[in-house]
């Protein structure tokens, strides 16, 4: 007899041994029932991670054999949620299976590879919770960075937004260790790193641009391939006008030599800065106000979060599938716009 | 008998006090014959400021009655050569006399209020010059910045441009000096202080994309009235492609109180940032040069190429009316394309 829900692993990449596990291990309203991954050798290796002193999950995967099917982990009653952390194109199959089978479902962003693919998880994940009562929350762990949380509560009082950058620049080596796998090297879906880590600074940018007049609501984006091993583009530069008039730029690469983790804002009332952990808040006419954050990923906050919306039976603002959609459309139109040479592009869902 | 070339000084604003009186009174080429400006008070003013060891030179103005207007400087054989720095719908009239009275002309940028007026300008000038043997120099200061020659010396051994930034951010207050006079206070021209203060920006970005394949080919913009003292726009956000398909930012603001004076440029060889008075290269995958320089506004080296020019009897490339039309030609597009909600606008010049 015990009070935490049971909750199994979806995928054994490196974000999940390096935070999701963790993460689950840390959680008091969790235990970890179950790991599945492709192979029984990479669930393993995630297993190999967990202390001794813990109970040990067990293992499944596709080549594991009868009874350790992705499906049979659907089928305990003693699991009640899952998460779920597989390439971006194996993420629908595998949340609507388990929506369907009752389980309450935290899974990695983006929420899809595309807007539309994303509308159409949507409205099953909908028709699906509907008999089933599931729940289907979308992760994204910028929104629990404890700097960033913190730049957006200082933000809703800072009013219209007068102008802004964004800048996340880095170069993404053949050696990095997130390029290491197939479906990021040869990418099926648009934008490469550009949706898979974009989705994180659309959601970031996002969080800096709360009240309903500083939504965005136009963009025109130039992208390109620099890289020859970063297909199919690795930089996008964006102008974005906001539903009041307001102007900004936001730019990404994965194929530059720049480093820059950026984002600094203008308000009628005073600017935000954050630039990797540090956050400055000054407003106008007055003092700066600097604070430096510990470098954390928001993991153990967001499975946190949604352990206790799932006992509170409700979807955490900051993880329900429309953020996560809206962030993606944000990237999405950049995208859009490029392919067609800066094209305009409205936003429709943000 | 003297080696020196007699110079005028046509105008009496705060640059002229600050900047161009010492830079030629510095220069060996030069001795200052005139000072002009609309009022004898101002030209009177600008005057006081030369230290009395110094032969004083004599003061015209409009309101200085006969034999002291500005074609009376015209007419003078020891003058043959003037500095012209008026408001800026003033100045082609301005120097179209004095090219017609054969003196060598240094004029202050931008060369005219738009595209259209400078290309009948350099037309003119150009009629004019072929029979009077004047030669018509545009200035730029920011092209003789000790840090901004050291990082075009340094972009020109670093390939092709891979991406790009610039943010110069700024909030022109009412209070500030160079915001009261009535023709910046009510600028008759594009662009406000984009315009007058831009070109700047636009020159040292284009210092920084050279070589062919760098040029600027392709530009969108958004921009905004933020600050209802500044019009007719005071903030501008623009996407660039180059001629190899590069792309970057140019972010340009009076009206923001974020602060920031930066050019980031990745290429195919390394980096170059500079912020402020600091200018740091580096080469792919070596070590970071970081280089601080003395702040200095290069008009003092400025005038002296100017000089040295005349000498030698050729514009100096690096103030050939033909570049300053570029430099205007840069933001004049970006203005349109904002006009026009971010239109794709070719660069032809540039």
């Amino acid at each position: 007899m015990t009070s935490t829900m049971g909750v199994a692993i979806i995928g054994g990449g490196l974000f999940v041994k390096g935070s999701h596990l963790p993460a689950v291990l840390e959680c008091e309203l969790f235990s970890l029932k179950a790991i599945y991954s492709r192979s029984l050798k990479s669930a393993q290796e995630t297993a190999n991670l967990i202390p001794d002193s813990v109970p040990q999950p067990d293992l499944y995967s596709e080549d594991s054999g009868a009874g350790k099917s992705y499906q049979d982990i659907l089928q305990r009653d003693d699991i009640s949620a899952v998460i779920i952390a597989l390439p971006i194109l194996s993420q629908p199959s595998f949340i609507e299976a388990a929506l369907s089978a009752g389980k309450h479902v935290l899974a990695e962003k983006p929420i899809a590879k595309d807007v539309s693919a994303a509308r159409a998880l949507i409205a099953n994940a909908q028709r699906i919770c509907s008999s089933t009562k599931a729940t289907l929350a979308i992760a994204e762990n910028i929104r629990f960075f404890p700097s960033f949380a913190y730049a957006a509560s200082e933000a809703a009082k800072l009013g219209k937004v007068h102008n802004f950058s964004v800048r996340v620049l880095w170069r993404i080596e053949p050696d990095n260790k997130w390029y290491n796998t197939t479906w990021r090297q040869k990418p099926d879906y648009q934008g490469g790193f550009l949706l898979d880590a974009g989705v994180h600074w659309a959601a970031a940018t996002r969080l800096l641009l709360t009240g309903d007049e500083n939504k965005p609501e136009t963009v025109q984006a130039f992208t390109a391939q620099m890289c020859e091993h970063l297909p199919p583009i690795d930089t996008v530069n964006a102008i974005i006008k906001t539903q009041s008039g307001a102007t900004g730029v936001f730019q990404n690469s994965a194929g530059s030599l720049l480093q820059a983790f950026e984002w600094s804002f203008s308000y009628e009332k005073g600017t935000i800065k954050i630039a990797g952990e540090t956050v400055t808040v000054q407003p106008a006419g007055g003092e700066e106000h600097v604070k430096e954050f510990t470098r954390t990923n928001g993991v153990s906050e967001e499975v946190a979060a949604w352990a206790q919306s799932i006992v509170d039976g409700k979807v955490n603002p900051l993880q329900t599938p429309e953020q996560a959609l809206a962030d993606l459309e944000f990237v999405e139109k950049m995208f859009t716009s490029g392919d067609e040479n800066g094209s305009t592009q409205k936003y429709e869902l943000l």
